[in-house]
């Protein structure tokens, strides 16, 4: 099966042409549809959507993710082989997905090869239907990734600066994900269950889920997604805070009642 | 086959995680999209869009409905069983698509037995991915309801008051729905066709199709669901009426001309 | 495998009936979803989408596309067989996509003959599901076309004025796309490469990529679809333009520089 995530949006064309590349490789091709409204060019909400879906898919599952802003230069395309496979650009999209799939080897796409597979010129703008599909597809029929392009070092893919920062008596944090509630994800994971958090300068109650505070007030809780996430009952916490996707932010876990 | 109507929306990873829980269980699945993009929390508009494709599914297809405020709280999460499965917060959301199946039997998932089944704790934020899909992936590959829970009066099934009320020489109607054009769908069926219909104060002629009327004009007429419909040519019904799905609305058929 | 493309929008229950139609005829149908978001009623870009999927599917593919403003009138359904089928209003749709699939014969779909084969009454107002959908199915059953309604003329199959008219000195096109980002898809292709492009009194300069003329500013290039257009980097040209579907616009191909 092949899952996709991208920021292609779902108008027009592009979802259908690449579906058609994989198809036409693989006319059997189990394709689920994951998003395609992935905020055009945010690499870190790309991983993080990857990270999701990835955690909960069975092994061999291919997952093409396709944010993709250096298109046509030198970036490359690669596979990432583990317990599942990411195919996608070497942009820093791999950096949260890849936590989960016990990489052990990587692969850069030789595109040569790939228009000599698909039969026609690879165009400088749209490698998801070009380039990932295809790949996705050729993994799908069982193709080694090595028949595709000459291993990689693992330690040399792209990761964007994700790690949660320890600083004396607090943490400095990225935005990972703003959900369309204007829920708040922060990339910090494990932590220990507080009582309070305080973010930028507000004091609000660690819960566990929005109906525990009054309607308009902000909270944090676990989330679904393992992340600390801070949320408004009923409102944006996105917009009360002014917070967006890759901002940092200073956060203290507060474990002392009152 | 698994249908899936909810309001995740189609940006962030839920739909995608929902889909890797149930193809962890039955890889095989046939997963259809119905609508991702159900109002928020709007259990009559999930209803309305779960009843119409219910009655256009071929037997023993299974309809995954999450529109599910109450998550995490005490409401029941339940399995319908007649000539189609229903799998679904247990919440009134079951109301129309039950008129449709014939329904035989009703179960009550059982959580803990679900958490041994999928082998981790199930969240009390996200049931669609811990509960609801994997239930209805374990219908596909055959389980007897049964084995997921304990059966339960069909009676006690939540249901929405979406009967039309019959008063002297009206109907005391509720909006069910309103689609991207602004058409009003109300809740009634197998009326007898009318010349004019009555509502608040307007007289608006019963026709067939929509360029029957000068455009900015209201009309009525049957709709592509059976439901009265009210609409506006060229424009708004819902804007020009000032209604939205759940409001009360009083109404005439009117059978004789002039 | 069977592709949709329509203008029923994502949220309601359009798609989801529609998909039901095609599963109880052939419950193995594999369903892929190219767009449901068309803007309304514009058979052009419809087309358009319709176009660049055929390119890229393989052979026997069945194309349904409903963009159907003429619904419920004299206005035929067809089926255009050729290297793939495409089952569509006969209202110009056809157009674009119908240069890539070598046509050899074309159907009209008798109506009453899909009444019977669906056993219910057709609809005035959905004949995706009803209509489209249904003849989708059969051929994914390997049905002849030629059961579903009698040979028409292939050179009777409406179609709208796509050609691009050539001047003295200059083209006279037509935009037959605008992608989410405002960039305009004008009706030229195999053009010799040009140096630069004049369009409403401006002149361009014609590029491989974006990030070669400054932000804010127009540009032509390639596009990944094989015709002209036109954008600006980091910006709208439909807006800047003021161009939208449909509209003619004179364009000059400058082949000096300077």
């Amino acid at each position: 099966m092949i899952t996709l995530t991208t920021d292609f949006g779902i108008k027009g064309p592009y979802v259908g042409e690449m579906k058609g590349a994989i198809l036409s490789i693989n006319p059997e091709a189990k394709i689920v549809d994951v998003s395609h409204s992935i905020t055009r060019h945010s690499i870190i909400e790309g991983s993080f959507v990857m990270e999701q879906v990835v955690k909960y898919f069975p092994p061999n599952a291919i997952h093409i993710g396709v944010v993709d802003p250096g298109v046509g230069t030198e970036r490359r395309a690669i596979i990432i082989e583990g317990t599942q496979f990411l195919v996608l650009p070497d942009n820093g999209l791999a950096t949260l997905p890849l936590k989960w799939i016990k990489p052990k080897a990587a692969y850069e796409i030789d595109l040569k090869k790939m228009e000599t597979i698909i039969g026609r010129k690879i165009s400088s703008t749209f490698h998801g239907r070009d380039v990932f599909g295809p790949a996705g597809a050729l993994l799908s029929l069982g193709y080694e990734p090595s028949r595709l392009g000459k291993e990689i070092y693992l330690e040399e893919i792209i990761k964007l600066d994700l790690e949660p920062k320890k600083l004396e008596d607090s943490w400095l944090l990225k935005v990972i994900y703003i959900d369309d509630f204007g829920n708040v994800i922060l990339n910090l994971e494990n932590y220990e269950r507080p009582k309070y958090v305080e973010i930028l300068g507000r004091k609000i109650p660690y819960v566990d889920t929005y109906g525990q505070v009054k309607p308009g007030e902000l909270l944090s809780l676990p989330g679904s997604h393992d992340y600390l996430e801070i949320a408004v009952n009923q409102g944006s916490a996105a917009d009360i805070l002014g917070l967006k996707v890759g901002d940092e932010v200073k956060i203290k876990l507060l474990y002392k009642e009152g």
